[in-house]
């Protein structure tokens, strides 16, 4: 009986609080509720059970030694592609097989261990479990059909290594690699429609190309005929769709008649342009109705979760229920164990405005927010050098280094010693002169990093989010390093390294890149990019998928048919790419011959140029000639998935991204906090550390500049700043999900947990308008 | 003194109202309003003077004629260039000169005739009238230098003919594509900043490539020597951001070593898919806001003009300010003269709810809008058949005809017709059975469209909004004329002519296009497409402008320098394109001797090519070849003003018109008619006619099957059903407009007229958040 079971889960899943619990089970209720407000913070969207014994399995699911030892399995999964026939470092099959075995039992593990701390319902109901079981099995299966068929020297296809990103996709670790699948599933409807109308336009346009063109005995450049063929009138305007033979398509029609360019202009703007924007309008249009939803969902399983929290902990007092402030700290401690004790008794006092002792149930319900907020704490340390021999530190020699360091000057002598580090770079290096230039620029660089080292205090130097300071003595440390086992090889062999030689060439010019720093609308860009960063690896993700299965069924397909010998291509063989098929094809003629699915890391770069576009034709041109036309079909069919599909979804991406950055202030849980700080006076102006730009002051302060100005109220907090880390250093989701949870009155309990698992995009239209305009 | 004239032309600008107007006055005034009411309704921003004589100048200059008249003399200006030097159609210098002469005498006049309208310092205050001014007088200069130069014979350049668009873009009626350039300009610095930083990674990847491949010794496939000259490596790596040259710049580092792939991987993921996006989102970001702002302005300017308009004409009745219905009346027969009785009377209904005889303020604001609805007046009327012959029409062989033609099998029956049509143009025409075969599916296109004016009243068949019944029509007439002319001639002459047989070809398969109408979702994409149709065309205005400045300055530049003679390639000169420097070259073995700048037509057509990019460093070093390598800077110029600003604004554009189009509800002005349509009795239901669909059931109403239903409250509009047009029919603009007039309240006055005229985006933000962030 389904209903009942489902019923008993869900009440499961709300257990009745106990409202004076005894001090035995208090422990348990503790870790019960640290379990919820955990999940509330890490956005974890899948229901637990609540027995003691799984509580704690769950503790240990969520460990991050588990994680981390999952995505190894997977990356070891993956990779074994490159041992595997064909192979880029053979390996026998028994041992690329038992290491897939091993995997396979890893996975395996996971979803038991998952298993037991998730309601049974929910987990048999969820499709990704069923996923990862059903791809295990087939693996299995065909894994044993492969080794019994290769002992009796039978060769057939390894069919189940398409299906090993399944594997990365369906554990719930990578939940946006997931978001963005399911976006596609959900926009290929619509997608499917607008591209049909457009094959429909493509027939139109042949159909009427054959009828123009097919009987004026035109020849192509190559002295081919030209438009005589139906079929191969579809897939030259499919290729010009993607713009990779245009003009070259025209032009004996146009060489023969002006006014047939028009019709191939007619076609451009039609499918080009116009359907081409249009799939991009559909993709965003869906990337956004579904990344809306899926962002409601998980706030109100938030607020859910935190509600469940504050249920098992809550106490009378008076009139309403309450969380003890010890029982509050206890959890905070359980929650996050590294929190610095500073850190959450600014946390509590936040939550605990009064200071009455308790914090009440709207307090309560912020709490995962709270810990959420990247507060930078600042220790407010001397330079070590000051403790170490302060009047040498202090004297007025050392002083004025300081404040030359300091000033804008010593910035500028930099950038003009860069620039013409630059021009030395381009000029010939094998000129003495220039190679002994390379010396002085390294030790200048040298020099000024322990010049800055000297008078910034070396942690607040190397802090978190100091990421070019980081960038900057990371270079120049290998740079030096490159240099020197450079140059001990060349004495000691009188041999240049090449790969070592390179390393240094890219070293130094990357010590170039310092300049964008000093140019502030420049580091802004560069920031705003680096913060998509993040963004742009789940996407990385995505592409890895879908360029995995396209690569294993390419190798499949054409492994072998396309060989790279001779570099110089001088032999005859090799001009034909050792396939006689390609005489005096444009794959050969171009020298494509390295471009083929010999082995896994050819393939991706193959499939990279594809995404690319240009020459696509001649690629698939080339294939198609080996394997007598059908290589067309994966060509065609990898164009539609990744530059239809997955690169609008990119730009989309980005796009939102961007104007999400642009468009969104601070929340009122940061507000919160930031006032508190201001109030305890113990924050630093936010204008002082915008963009990470005026370092120096925070470091001036730090190194005890400001001098102590004998604030009464920060003492209990003693030593230390606060800071909020800057919003832009947050992910698209955060950003929309903060935006979203400001829309939930703070009383609100929100739908039941099945209604949130639930959710479908349509719901969201009529009850948040707010929220759907304003995003 | 500026700032006493600007407040006289102020206080000019609001005439006080003369509460009780003596009646000599009233017909004065009563065109005063008027005028406002139709700048409000027409969305014209700019103020006029309030004196009688040039209130009928403003009249005569806003009357349809002469806004047809200057646009007959901005489209001959342009096409001057087919037949100035060089020419496509030459004429004698004093021909087109005068002709030339002619259209500046024009713009003047026009220019003129503005200024006596509108109040001087607005006037002089406005860049596009001064632009337009000194754009006349350097023309006149040029064509005077120029004409005295080539009387002694000395040939010298035409440079003021690329400032010609400066007339399209600067007369008021071009707002759309002003608005365009606006934001452009606007979005430069963003752009700017953005570009320099691509264009460093540009140049530090250009670095690298000239130390990691320029002593490899490698050589492309021509042969040339591979990245040894930091210029050609600045130039291909340009190119490769545009994928043009991919993977062909790749192929000789990657044949020579494995690695070096990275390098170009790394260097297109930066540079063509992260900062290409990146232009599009600041493009599309500053379009956006620009957008919003602009239509701010417009809504805001509409309310102050109806307010003005509504002072003109109150009378004080008991306690407030209204205007009587007969005075309400007159203006909207004066605004809207083509209005129909029974539209006026609905309008007045909606405007004096309560039928007291006079209009209150709020509702008089409204009029500017509801004059902008659009309401379909269909007219029942029965088919004339039945009036002329009653009984044969109305007899059962007739019922039985037309209740076939009424039933889905009849629109089946002629799908399937038509994909057999498909099937048999496909199929070889030299058949004779093939080509009586033709004549058969064209007279049973005929018979279709026969049968259907039969049953259907033929005044709704030719509705106004039912595009489908008109492109069958006109396409299925077309082609009768065309087969029959082309059939006379042939037995005529036994000759064909080309030019003929080429047209009924693309009727022919044009006619294959109707089965997309068949299906409901095909219907709903084209529908969209054709309602952004008109934004396109805006769209089309600008890249035209572009096109024309580039075509100009090339024509000017590489005029002669490339020829196409023989369109079979057998004479050496052809071969090389008339230019020796070419030989060898990839320009003339790809045969591109027709992508020239020899005339005007030419040359847009190169410039079609650059911009769908593939290609373009073929024709770019086609180019540099004969102009010794300065051709190139055109062409990147080109590729940064047409790809990276107006491709990407173009891209905007089709995304904000659809998340427009998707995101928007009923206005409440619309709410407000249909609700009084529906009160009347007098509506149609939309779904009936949702998407022109059920043009039957509407037809049938019309034709009476329907019958009369005897509603007493349709008595004063009898005989006319009103629906409000699709909204599917507006322009993102006026969707926009409607969004944000949606937040004024009723009765805010608004800002004043110079602070209106003044607005820039930065003062959206903070005083409309939701208007922000709503669309």
């Amino acid at each position: 009986m389904p209903g009942a079971g489902r019923a008993a889960g869900v009440r499961r899943l709300r257990p009745q609080p106990s409202e004076e619990p005894p001090a035995q089970e208090e422990d348990q209720n503790l870790l019960l509720a640290a379990a919820y407000v955990s999940d509330a913070q890490y956005n974890r969207n899948v229901p637990f059970e609540t027995s003691p014994r799984a509580i704690r399995l769950y503790y240990f699911y969520n460990h991050w030694t588990m994680q981390v030892a999952i995505y190894f399995f997977i990356c070891v999964d993956l990779s074994l592609a490159l041992f595997e026939e064909p192979a880029l470092f053979p390996l026998p099959f028994l041992a690329t097989s038992l290491a897939e075995v091993l995997c396979l039992t890893a996975f395996f593990g996971r979803l038991v261990h998952f298993a037991k701390v998730t309601p049974q319902m929910v987990f048999w109901k969820d499709t990704k479990n069923i996923c990862i079981m059903v791809t295990i099995v087939l693996t299995l299966i065909d894994l044993i059909i492969y080794g019994s068929l290769e002992a009796v020297n039978v060769h057939s296809v390894r069919w189940s290594r398409a299906l090993r990103p399944v594997f990365l996709i369906n554990f719930p670790e990578s939940r946006q690699i997931r978001r963005t699948f399911r976006s596609i599933r959900n926009t290929l409807p619509d997608i499917l429609y607008v591209f049909l109308l457009f094959m429909f336009s493509v027939l139109m346009f042949s159909l009427m190309a054959l009828k123009l063109f097919g009987d004026r005995g035109l020849k192509t450049v190559e002295g081919l005929p030209y438009f005589t063929n139906i079929l191969d009138i579809v897939f030259e305007l499919y290729v010009l769709v993607t713009t990779a033979n245009s003009p070259d398509v025209m032009m004996p029609a146009y060489n023969f008649n002006w006014w047939y360019c028009l019709y191939f202009i007619t076609y451009t703007i039609i499918n080009t342009y116009i359907f081409m924007s249009v799939f991009l309008a559909v993709v965003y249009n869906n990337y956004r109705k579904h990344l809306k939803n899926e962002i409601r969902k998980l706030a109100y399983l938030k607020r859910h979760k935190m509600i469940e929290a504050f249920n098992i902990l809550k106490v009378k007092v008076g009139t309403e229920f309450v969380v003890m402030e010890a029982q509050w700290r206890r959890l905070a401690k359980v929650v996050a164990p590294h929190i610095s004790s500073p850190h959450l008794e600014l946390l509590l006092r936040i939550s605990d405005e009064g200071q009455k002792g308790h914090v009440d149930k709207v307090n309560f319900l912020r709490l995962a927010d709270l810990l959420n907020i990247q507060v930078v704490t600042i220790n407010i340390r001397r330079h070590p050098l000051e403790d170490w021999m302060p009047r040498v530190y202090r004297s007025s020699a050392s002083l004025l280094v300081q404040r030359m360091v300091q000033h804008r000057i010593f910035v500028w002598v930099y950038d003009v010693i860069i620039l013409i580090n630059a021009i030395f770079i381009a000029l010939d290096e094998r000129n003495p002169f220039i190679s002994y230039a390379e010396w002085l620029f390294l030790s200048l660089y040298i020099i000024e990093i322990l010049l800055k080292l000297y008078t910034y205090e070396p942690r607040a130097y190397f802090g978190r989010r100091q990421f070019w300071n980081w960038f900057d003595t990371l270079i120049i440390i290998a740079a030096l390093v490159a240099t020197v086992a450079n140059t001990t090889i060349q004495s000691a062999r009188k041999y240049n390294s090449q790969q070592i030689l390179d390393i240094v060439l890219i070293l130094r010019i990357l010590r170039l890149l310092r300049i964008i720093v000093s140019i502030q609308r420049f580091r802004v860009i560069v920031t705003t990019l680096i913060n998509i960063g993040p963004t742009i690896l789940t996407f990385g993700g995505l592409v890895l998928v879908v360029y995995y299965v396209f690569a294993i069924i390419g190798m499949e397909a054409f492994h072998g048919k396309v060989r790279f010998s001779d570099p110089n291509f001088t032999s005859p063989d090799a001009l034909v790419c050792g396939n006689p098929a390609l005489k005096d094809s444009a794959f050969a003629r171009d020298r494509y011959c390295k471009n083929n699915f010999n082995d896994l890391a050819s393939s991706f770069i193959v499939l990279m140029e594809l995404t690319v576009v240009n020459q696509w034709h001649i690629l698939a041109g080339g294939f198609a000639l080996v394997t007598h036309q059908a290589a067309k079909l994966y060509f065609i069919g990898f164009h539609i998935v990744v530059v239809i599909l997955i690169v609008n979804i990119f730009i989309a991406f980005i796009l939102e991204a961007f104007f999400v950055a642009y468009s969104l202030e601070k929340s009122e849980v940061e507000t919160a906090i930031e006032k508190k700080i201001q109030e305890l006076g113990v924050g630093i102006q936010e204008e002082e550390m915008q963009d990470g730009k005026l370092v120096d002051n925070v470091d001036a302060k730090d190194s005890g500049f400001s001098g102590d100005d004998g604030d009464n109220k920060r003492k209990d907090l003693k030593g230390l700043y606060f800071r909020i880390a800057s919003k832009k250093y947050r992910t698209v989701d955060a950003l929309l999900q903060q935006m979203f949870e400001s829309e939930i009155a703070p009383e609100e309990e929100g739908p039941s947990l099945d209604e949130i698992l639930n959710f479908s995009p349509g719901d969201l239209y009529p009850k948040n308008p707010n929220f759907e305009n304003s995003a």
